[in-house]
Parts: structure tokens; sequence; C-alpha cells
């Protein structure tokens, strides 16, 4: 491995290793008493009389050490006056903590600054709402709640590259400008290079085509499944909805994987497998960022996740949820009249996860006529083998199905449904040339970082989230 | 993990495990002598009196295993009637191969057919032209080419992840539709809501203004560099440039790190060591893959990779790559003088790195007047600290630079090239705010797949390539 350990070497300054402050939190004990070099910035900077503390962050680690320095440091007057925000290098000696064994502390010897910060820095240390660090969305990397939230965020997403390319899963890049209107859903955003205003014909535009940014990557993900057995997607997605809720953003990362000889029960079986490997994953990897997001949050955190981890997911027909839900609304306590061949409400899903099932629940086969076209049609007549996952305290998590893979029934629903054949003769091919049993779901990234972090706004667990009016740095 | 295990129980046959071709070439000794059930397709079926060989792939393995039956086998003549592209599942018993002892054979007891292919399935078993796969770019997956490329892809993806992950950097997911125009480039794909034709204000948009999709994630990576010390993109980029080569893509994926307390030389470290890294990985984990690469692309490729595993990379300023040039042109090699000032061109990339110095080379401090507003200044006056890693067989692989941290100098250089400072006051104060000396670089990941397959043109490395008038599937 590379350590940035040259540089104050370069720079003419003794020959000492720079650590960031994971090095330092994994190596602490053997540490111990030994001189070492610091690069990052000051969180909060107490002052008293002839000794100071830094709460001193690099980000490479949730636990910040804590910097002290007295009189006998190398210009102690500079060193005092060192404001809130500033970049620094800190050379000094690792001390046992006065605080807990586990947070780092280091006595200074010399402390310079890289890059000042003024004044009116806006992110003093002091709580500041979600809403004012929207707002300066550039910042807020810095704080805390931030910190936690992108390392969960980072570490979330290694998760899932490891759990399917542990298992033999191709990742695949499926494109983002489309000529398909794949869900038939409407509301996406054109792309185009005509300048403003134009009315020439969409022959003349880039790609020759009318163009949009997809909304899914299921179709071509399943040309690869036919390939490759197993792949997935992990990539940007994109929705032109007008909602300005807590959990709707104009662009956000989705993963699809998509399975060969895998009917809906053994989709289910990996949904499952997979949801758990994730949050032991962050359970293990970020227990300090856990622990921070859980006292933020209110309390429960972790506990949601490790029985989460713990549990056995309750697997229901949609009729039987339907059925569940009547019995329960015989007092009246749902708003929405549970019924069958309709969706469910959120209030429902509440109820069957928290109350009724206390555990994850799938529900499958729904009524066809609220479901996509290529969803594989029961032998019912009335249901398709689609599945949802719900998940307490977060709703809908995943939303996943057997694929439709006779060609005749395929086109017949297409056709009732006015989803013209025309652009998706390859997608209809597949099922002509070695067609097979096959299912894959979708899972919205930000969904699972809501359930992850607790932090309830998808706007906060994106870097710079995109919304109705909303399109800052 | 989660085996298919079940698959055949369910579907009431016998119990019995499927396993992935993978998974029966990493154990095929402890198999000898064992009945498996594999489920894939049919790539070649030849037929000889009395017993059959089938080439059968399931897309987890290159290495792809024999299926032999013979008069034996339940149903003879529905199992030789067999075509090619059809889905089959295969009970048998795992055999010592008469090829080779790495290549798996299974002696066939019972072939059930999943689903058919008709007799004009295009991907029949001889060689098909680059050109007219592009064609059906849904089907191409299943060639061997593909089949190797797109792995290849995979595991470079993921050598990627591995690479920042395990040496702490934060993997951060900067935004796809944007409001800046980073580079200055203009070539952008505009995205809108309105509808064709509009002439209302931009105010009416979506957003509220006029938006873009992203040429670059580089200055929002840069925010989280001063919050995290080290972080990585790796997401889609649009290029609206309208040039059909062998190498632009409207879409492609790029790789853009930043690190905190970094300058050029110390990029350069991180720069070289990332590659050989992606390289040393490729190299253990897609034996089969690349050797079958090496054939197709005419030989050389597997050496051409372990010579740059093991070189160490030259550097040079771009000054002494000029005057290096200047003396090899004294006999008028070159159709573009090379001079001092200027970009290089092909051939000098190709000179450097193929005769020169017979290893990558990293040309930095370059002209100021040819690179980009956010590159450091140096004390010259006349260059900046740029940096672009030159590859044989390849030309420039990566870019880079240090980052111009310097507000004055930072500003003064916006305004000599007209670039408006009132969308960039985040980026700018980043320079105010606890600034550090920072460093990063770009790397196009189609252009290292170009290098890592031997492939020449970038449609071939992409699953569905966006190129000007084309965006099919």
């Amino acid at each position: 491995m590379i350590a940035l350990g040259s540089i104050l070497t370069k720079r003419g300054m003794m020959n000492m290793q720079v650590l960031t402050t994971r090095e330092l939190k994994e190596r602490l004990q053997e540490l111990q008493g030994q001189e070492i070099c610091l690069q990052g910035w000051i969180r909060n900077h107490r002052r008293q009389k002839n000794i100071g503390f830094i709460d001193f962050f690099d980000g490479t680690c949730f636990k910040n050490p804590q910097v002290v320095y007295d009189g006998s440091i190398e210009d102690y007057d500079t060193v005092s006056a060192l404001r809130v925000g500033a970049a620094i290098t800190v050379r000094g000696v690792v001390v046992p903590s006065y605080k807990d064994p586990t947070t780092p502390e280091v006595q200074a010897k010399a402390i310079t600054l890289e890059g000042d910060c003024p004044e009116d820095y806006p992110l003093q240390p002091k709580r500041h709402s979600v809403e004012f660090l929207r707002e300066i969305a550039y910042l807020r990397p810095r704080t805390r709640l931030f910190q936690a939230v992108f390392r969960v965020r980072s570490v979330a997403s290694m998760a899932i590259h490891t759990y399917f390319q542990d298992r033999g899963y191709l990742y695949v890049h499926t494109p983002l400008i489309t000529a398909n209107d794949a869900e038939g859903a409407g509301n996406t955003f054109t792309v185009t290079t005509l300048p403003k205003g134009s009315t020439a014909p969409d022959s003349e535009d880039f790609f020759g085509k009318a163009t949009a940014l997809a909304v899914t990557g299921q179709l071509e993900g399943e040309t690869f499944a036919m390939a490759f057995s197993r792949i997935y997607t992990f990539g940007p997605t994109f929705r032109a909805e007008n909602s300005n809720t807590k959990t709707h953003a104009a662009e956000f990362w989705m993963i699809e994987p998509e399975i060969a000889f895998c009917d809906i029960h053994q989709l289910m079986d990996i949904e499952e497998d997979f949801l758990k490997y994730l949050v032991r994953t962050v359970l293990e990897k970020c227990p300090d960022e856990l622990e921070f997001l859980d006292k933020f949050t209110g309390g429960g955190l972790i506990e949601k996740l490790r029985s989460l981890a713990d549990s056995r997911c309750a697997r229901v027909t949609h009729e039987e949820a339907i059925t569940i839900l009547r019995e329960a609304n015989k007092d009246g306590r749902f708003q929405f009249e549970p019924r069958y061949g309709e969706d469910t409400a959120k209030e429902h899903e509440k109820y069957l996860t928290e109350e009724y099932f206390h555990s994850p629940v799938f529900v499958y086969d729904w009524p066809r006529d609220i479901k996509a076209f290529y969803m594989y049609q029961n032998d019912d007549g009335k249901t398709v083998a689609a599945v949802d996952l719900l998940v307490p305290g977060a709703g809908e998590l995943m939303g996943g199905s057997q694929r439709e893979t006779r060609y005749d029934l395929l086109t017949a629903r297409m056709d009732e449904l006015g989803i013209g054949r025309d652009s998706f003769d390859w997608y209809l091919n597949l099922r002509r040339f070695g067609g097979c049993t096959h299912a894959g779901f979708g899972m919205g990234f930000e969904r699972l970082l809501i359930y992850l972090t607790g932090v309830d706004n998808i706007r906060d667990v994106i870097p710079y989230p995109r919304t109705p009016m909303n399109c800052e740095f």
C-alpha cells in the first residue's frame, strides 16, 4: 500500500510517518508513546489556561482523536489562536486517553497551519438543523452526522459489490441514455442536444431519435442474465416525478440483480440473504457511525438492525395478506379498507411487519392488473409472480418478480396494455432464443440507506440531491 | 451462501445439487465420479454415430465444460436433436476430460430442454464480425469474445472498488444532472422536462434552471476530499461530442479519486500503484479470459500486461519530454513537430513509451495555457502541476493534477478564461475554509478496458454503447 508518508520530508520537515486517523485507531496500542504526524481539520478548539484541546478529524475514521497541547508546544500563541475549520498538520506523541481507552489522544509537539478558516465559517461547533446543512451541502460532509451517513453509504456500496461478486454475479453497466420507455411510466427526463425551442425532427438530434434518462436497467439486465446466469446492476436511475416528499429524488442509485434458472421462491431466498448480509456488514464495519446515528435519530436503530439480521422473513401471498388485514380491520383501525385485487397502503404494510409478523414480510402473487407487463402470469389468471419485501420501519424495500418467459402470453399482455412491440423486439426475442425461467428484483439504494442510517429524508443520504426545483452544486 | 440447489426438488425432479460451471471448475477434483446438475445453454452441438458432444456454458466461468452423451441417455432422439442456443438442464457424472485436465467433462444421463431456440438463431457456431455482433448487442454477451470482455469489465470494476476501499477511501456518488458547466467544455447533453419546441423560461423547467448531464464529478469530489481526505468516484459521465472514433462514446464510466494533503508527486505514486494493482488483479482473476483475448487480438496481450505490472513508470516534465522528442525528430520521424508549450501528438506519446522509455511515462508540469483552470500554477509562471500518464499501447490512460488552492490565483485564472465565478462560489470557498494541498486524477474506465482486453473499439467494451446516431436497446 501507498502511505502518504513522504510528504513531510518533501516539505523539508523531519522524516516522519503521516498516519490517517483510521490507521491511528487500528494501531493504537502499538503506537503508544511514539511520535506521529496527522493531517486534517479542526472541528472544535477549546482553550484553558496553558492547555488546549483540539477535536481533530481527517474523515478516514469516525472516532476522532483528541489533540492536546500545553505551553511547551512550539509557537504557543499561534497554535492557541487556530480557528475551527482550519486545516493543520499535527506532530505529537500518542498518549493514553483521559476520556476512554478507544479514543486516541495525541500530545502535540508542533501544529502547523495548512489552510486557514475565517471567523464566519458556517460550520461552528453547535448543532445545525439538517435544513440549514442542505443549503451548504458542500460543507456538510465535514459534520459528524454526514461523516456517519456517507461512510455508511460507501461501506454499503462495497458490501453490495462484495456480496454479488463473491457469488459469481457479473456486474453490468446498463445504459442511462435510452430510447426505450421501459416501464411505460412516463415521467422521464428528455436528453437532447437540440437547441432550446427547436422543433427539428428527432432524426436531427444527437442519437437520431428521441432519448430519455433510463428509469430502470432491468430489460438490458435480462439480456445479460441470459448469457452470464447471474448479473447485477448498480447505477444511477432517474425519475422526473414532480413530488416533493421525503422519499423521492429525481436522481438515485438502484441495484437490479437478475438470475437465470430462478423462480420467485428462490428469488425470495436471495433477497433475504442479500439484505441480511448488508445489514450485518454495516453493523460490523460501522459500529461507531451507527452508535452516533442511533443517538442522533432518537434510539432504537442498532436494535432494529440487529433484529433484522436475526429474523426470518415471513412469506404470504397478497391474498393471504389481505385476509390478515381485513381481519385486523374489523375494529376499523385502518384509514384505507384492505381489498383483494388492490394495492396495499403504508398503514397496511406497517401492520403486517410491525404488529402481525414482527419481521420482514414477502408479499407475493400480486393482482395482475396493478403490476408491470413483464411479470410471470400465474395459472389462476388473476395474479402475477411479483414479490414485494416489506421491512419493519421501512416499508417496501425491494420489488421483484419472476419474468414472463412465454412469448405468446408476454406479447398478449403488451397488446392489452397498448405497449408497442416494435422497440422491444430484442426483449421479446429473449423468449425465443433459449429462454428460461428467470427472476430479478430492484432495490433503491437510498431507501436502503434511510433504513440503515435512521435518517428520514432522502435529501440527507445523497451527496448532492436532485429534487424538483433543486439542482445546486 | 445461497446455492440454487433447491430448484430441481421444487420441480419434482430428484434431489440433486445444481452447480454453476464456476463451482464445477473450482471443485473439479473433488467432484470426479459424482452426479451433478448444470443449467445453461448450448453453444455448439456435434453428433456422431451414437455419441454427441455439447459445448455447454452458463456464463459463470469462461472455461466451459463439455457435455458428452451416448445411446444410453434418456430419450436419445430428443437430446440429439437439441439446437444451438437452447437452454437446457444437464444431469450427469463428472468424468476425466479427454481434451485437457482443466476442462470439465460431464457424461450426461439426462438432458432436458428448458427453452428452445429456432434454426434461424443468429449466433451459429462460426466466427462473426464484431460489426455484425454490435447489431445484435443483446445476444453478443453469449459469445466467447464478449463473455471474456464483460467478465474483465466486471472484475476490473471490483478491483477498483477493492483498491480504494482497502486503503480507506470513501466512495462518493457525485451528481449526474448538473447546472455547472465544469470544464467549460460545452458539448453537454441538455436534460429537460419541457415539451419539445418549448420556449418557456428555464425557471419553468423541472429544476428551475437549465441543466445538463455531468462531464465530470471532480469539483464535487473535491468537496468530499476536504471532509474525508481520500475519496473516489466511479460512475457514468457524458460527452455530446459528435466524433465517430474508436475511442469516443457519449456515455462512459469514469473513476475520479481526490486526495487531500497530497501533491503532484504523491499523486503519481498513487496512480502507478493503482494501475499496477488493476493489471495484476485481472491477470490473476481472468487467466482464461486473457488467454482467449490474447489469441483473439493477435498475441502479445498478456506479455504487455505482465510487463506493465513489473515496470517502473518513468517521470519527466513536459519540457524534458519535448526535448527528448525534438532530439528524436532530427531525422524528421514525426508528422507533427514537437514544440515546447504545446500539446503532444499520439505519435509522440508512442515514441516516449514504446521506443524511448520502454515503460509507462508520467509527463508532468504542462504548459498552463493548454490545461484546465483549476490546476496548480507553478512558480515558473508558465506551467501547471498537471500530469498525464502515458502507457505503451494505450496512450494517455490517466490525467490528473494538483489543484490550485490559492484563492486569488484561482479566481484570477477564472477571470482570465472568462469562467463566471457565481456558480462556483462553493468551489472557491473550499480554498477559504480550511483548504489544503490536494490532488486527483481521472481515468476513463473504457480506455482502461481497451488496454486490458486488447479490443480496439470502445463499442465492444460497453454493454450498450451510445455514439452519435446510435442509441439501440
